[in-house]
């Protein structure tokens, strides 16, 4: 956990997977400097995973996809690393308990630190002389692998920042000594961008990388609608709190009513009220809620009743497609090391990057879909149900990974990914 | 409870709101016939409600939402009937905790009637002469509490079959001589209707009465699509089971997955394995599962892994509206008295009545949706998040109920509605 | 349900079992008149049982304990009533989940009324013409059956309290018309007996009616004690819940804080702040907490938790039954109709009736302890671990039921029991 | 965690106790030298905390007690630990939730080791010039303190070990080369030993240290009965299970039943079945069960269950003392470094030391009993309800630090303590 960062520098602008591979893998690595060998053990909740679990998971991906299937001879590093490591894989076997994986000290992270390196080696000796008959199978799942990886790169960072705010010392991931973002400036006023809907193409075709479920590129039918031209700020989301949005029922869908009573929300996750002022816990620390950034870690539910708040509803994934279209894939990612939303500004959407936009649109197949064959089919097909989609990637998403046609997705009452809002509204 | 039966006359078709409230309100009573006071008091599940529950809060409706607003000098028949007959509508106040709908033994059934004699007679002089300013408003809501209570008449049996279902003793709500539908008859081979998609219309428009969930109508683009001829049978499910459908995990959903193996399933709900054949609990008590029958109270989650395990998919509630509109709503409904669907044949493709078919589509609001105003608009709209569409009505929805445009909606783990499988598959 | 109450005459005072067995039967029945059969279904927590279980599970203790082994060619009833109606045999088979006894609305109370009416008849025909061979087993198991249904008499009265007591229509059992009790006369100073202790003798010895539990006479040591004249009363009790007795750790057991602090408990079991009063819920309805009555369901926390806050302690059962063997077993018991304790007095110690005494002792057995042979042998002893025992019956108890040996026992969570206060306190 | 043991050392027979202190607080430390870090996080059950937790709260225990009141100027080493590391001292504020010690990262193991040396430091300077008002209370305390730690050193363990047991690798605390108690001696057959009983005399009198649960000393009767020369063995106890003994109710306790089947018990804790021979985790890892050692691991129920099947019964707690007072106390304890108690044998009684030996004696107040004054009062007294008395000491507690008189207790289901079984009987 000694390590240099070398965030700033985006590790999937290469064609050579080769090269890919090692800075992914290194990228992981990095993210564990600021940790102490205590703090990647811990699961503060069920959804949450230990530090060292990512790093044995992802390297458990490789392992089980690639080197088991393709490597001539592979033994594998320890035997009982596939009952330990394998997330939700029916077909790959039986797995340790999820919400059990916080029970595990051993193996210990330097020991999963070995694991990597000793997989790690083998990949990388697959890679230079791929077998011919499996040479676009290894390539294919190589790929995948890393996508995966970058995924539980941000999920890494989502986690330890909750098992970080479930203790009263109130760790940093990072502590900063400015804070530029506490430069309260001018919220521009929300302002819409419109469009025409009708026919649409939606979903990913061509030939760079994309999941299964961005496929297949289909029609869709769209309204007039327009979308906010910027994401609903602290300020704003200050507002509905302060007018008992929480204590007034006609604004919550049924079910995000009764997550508020169970729960006892008052406010998005990692906000705590002190004397006068709402503190929200960081990667940096607990410190005021800016008033003019993006309001983050609300749940579907609380979004859906500001926008009823607000007079206004939450985008389709479609329309969000529609009209990010538009825009390049530019943004505030993990690279950037801010690892938080930046403030909105009148010079940004900030579609991409910053938060994960929540929206209306349950997640689900697109028509004529199909999983990828075999144990990998499991990937993303089998949670297609009570889920919504988010889009654009957040600042904790590394750069490259995500597309607008990337659909991420969460349960309505989930509040632990770097999620916010953007409104929309059929036109007027 | 000692009625005469006038279930096979339809209480609907008339012009006359004043009589149509009468028969609605009178085959409501009718329905409880077979029930002894003991049978309504019994909550075997949150889900349900005690019989005496659903007689009661049907006439809350009329009370709250008619005669307190419209009626000069109302007096309520009991005050505390407000706070232990409000079902769900935040607007009207507190309200007696669900779940425990069942520890009340007071009112009594006899109390009930009496509730509902009172609300009646009064009801009825309104609607003989209805102050000229609210006329509208009150022939309005009278025909959305005739139509909410017509949904509580299915309710009240899906219930009481619960509560005997859980009973050692197994009653019957009506015990059957000669059992028709156990004639064998010849499945006919599974056959398909194609469409051709495009762009088309979804939703209600016109005059007659629809919901607010139904509206507005408006465009949607299909992928050509083809649908079952016929919805599954027992048989076919049978055959699911034995080719071990519970115990293979990449035949489900996740979450799906996880109900299985939490609450232990292995057949559909009411359905239990005696010697070698599986026996069936219906409204005539227990019998052996009818090859011919279509399965019934299966949960989306058990509609989806049959549909994966046959090779298809469930269709979207646009794809089984797009079909459905070239039949004429017709089929096994409640009047005809059969409390179960009807076996399946060649000449009717049973689209309507009989079962609940299961969609793949998320309960969600149409573009430009909008629910009524006030606390009327709590019926529909906040249930918009995590439940799935079905469509076409059962074998236990009054006559005349349904329409084409028609959305019930359930939680992917129910199963104690009338709800099957019709499959659906993309178009060769 | 019909039927001219008894309750006035001792049923129990007979030296003819056949005539005492009518009584005891008929006594059950009569303890149903005021309700309707509506409320004999509802189980309102696990701890409770419905009317109509009570009244068939006593049946079906007669049937399996005597007529199945002894009556010749005897044929039960309804075979499926062994599975419904017992209890917690296990060596009289499986049977019906404890928890879910409320969801049975079938057999109806009047099908349980004819199931009571086989019975009897077949007992009584037994009875006057025993098996020489079985003579004394019959005899005795009808007498342990007659004091078996002596305790279902008084846990129904117990069980329809708690059953009324969650319905917010507050049934009365028995209105009462004037209330006696309410005349608040002047408490008497709290005043001890004192007791010096020694070797004693413990437990039933010779030829009454015994329960197992309460044998072998044995020996004791006891430090010199002291014993409280009479029970704690309201007005003693609401002193300590405004000294904030509810609210201070250090007055409690660590398992009752947990309780207070779980189950959000201020007061005792069925009382409610109205104002600025303590409204109870009683067998009448509810009223005014009285002062001068004793204070009724509390747990043994409380109990506890309240003697220490005065500064005393609770008494062991071994000092309570020292006391109480001084002193005829009379006092205020089910047969004078006040279904709730009286005031106290300067002239009465009300050891026995009124309300069952909360001791410091775990409910263990006593050296030599020996449970009945068979089936029977479940009847006390598989009970003897973590819960208190409390002696001396209540005003719910049958007359001639309880002796100065008694031990009945509850966990010390439980308030549901008319159980109270005595305090006792070392010799000076 | 790097250290060299000197278990072997009693650190306690010392007549100068800022010596023992030194002694106490670094061996807590050893005990740690075989763990990582990642080791000393891990909750795995709420009963169980992390090993860091123990080494912060016993410092926290000095902290509050002693430096805080005593040592004037005392500024504490980090003001949140007093939030953290309270266990639960009502009289000392707030605290972290129990169940929620496995959510801290931080404090890491080192910064622990740092407050430890914090607080080490300034005690050992107020022990060597105590402030003469306060002398008597500082070292009373210290005593205490000292008492305290040595019981967290055998928590420590239990805790580590149960850790240790729920990971699939299922690490050893401390792997050993040979296996001296595997050679399978033969088993000495049941004998025992017979006492008089009569009136005994109970509990702690003298000058030496005694927890306050064991005092007053006191007079008991007890009926004449006999105890087992030895524990009983994994032999007899496989026996017990092979007969069937966790699927028949008759030879449980009600709440064992239960537990049996809410639990899945089908041996003591840390048992597992593989192929044809029961596998026991220890602190050494996996072994197979040696027949010869006493069965440990069991719970009150199993315990209870295991001596009816005998056709005997487990001893009372004053039983227990007036066998054991006619002992030294001697055996085998944590300086002998066995980490398991050792096989029984025809020379040893092992009374003391092996194995904590259940008793049916509900853990409560001695006649007279007073807790300490003030927050130290919270020590042992508000536990007296629902737990049972163990008796003895085991092979994880210190040596020294067991009495004849000595009372430990544990709730009816738990099983993580080193406890086991010894016979007892009435008289002949």
């Amino acid at each position: 956990m000694e390590a240099t960062s070398t965030l700033a520098n985006d590790p999937w602008r290469h064609d050579d997977i080769r090269s890919t591979f090692a800075d992914v893998r290194r990228q992981s690595e990095l993210l564990t400097a600021p940790l102490a060998a205590e703090d990647c053990v811990v699961q503060s909740m069920p959804d949450v995973s230990p530090t060292k679990w990512h790093l044995a998971h992802t390297t458990w991906f490789f392992e089980t996809f690639i080197l088991g299937p393709y490597a001539p001879g592979y033994r594998s590093f320890n035997e009982a690393f596939a009952y330990l490591f394998n997330s939700y894989y029916e077909g790959a076997g039986p797995r340790h308990s999820r919400p059990q994986r916080g029970l595990l000290s051993r193996p210990t992270v330097q020991e999963v630190f070995d694991y990597r390196r000793y997989v790690d080696q083998r990949l990388q000796d697959l890679l230079d002389a791929p077998p011919s008959a499996h040479r676009a199978a290894i390539m294919e799942r190589a790929e995948i692998g890393l996508h995966h990886e970058q995924q539980h790169q941000e999920l890494l960072l989502m986690d330890i920042k909750h098992v970080f705010s479930r203790n009263p010392l109130l760790p940093a991931y990072r502590p900063s000594a400015g804070d530029a973002t506490m430069t309260e400036a001018r919220i521009p006023a929300l302002d819409w961008m419109s469009f025409e809907g009708g026919l649409v193409e939606i979903g990913h075709a061509g030939d760079g990388f994309a999941f299964d479920n961005e496929t297949p590129r289909h029609k869709a039918y769209l309204e007039p609608f327009r979308l906010a031209r910027r994401p609903v700020t602290n300020l704003e989301y200050i507002d509905f709190i302060e007018d008992s949005g929480y204590r007034r029922p006609e604004l919550w869908l049924s079910d995000g009513w009764h997550a508020v009573q169970a729960e006892g929300w008052q406010a998005p996750l990692y906000w705590q009220r002190k004397d006068d002022r709402w503190m929200q816990f960081t990667l940096h620390g607990q410190r005021p809620a800016s008033t003019t950034e993006p309001v983050v870690h609300v749940s579907l539910y609380e979004a859906d009743a500001f926008a009823r708040w607000a007079g206004h509803r939450l985008p389709t994934e479609f329309e969000w497609e529609t009209a990010a279209i538009t825009e390049p894939v530019e943004g505030n990612f993990l690279s950037d090391e801010t690892f938080h939303p930046r403030a909105v500004s009148a010079s940004h959407t900030q579609l991409y990057g910053d938060i994960w936009e929540l929206t209306q649109s349950s997640y689900g197949p697109y028509p004529g879909y199909r999983p990828l064959e075999g144990t990998l089919g499991e990937y993303n097909g089998k949670f297609m149900c009570s889920q919504n989609v988010v889009r654009g990637g957040c600042c904790l998403t590394p750069r490259g990974h995500v597309r607008t046609t990337y659909r991420n997705f969460f349960y309505p009452h989930q509040r632990w990914c770097a999620q916010g809002i953007r409104l929309a509204a059929d036109a007027r």
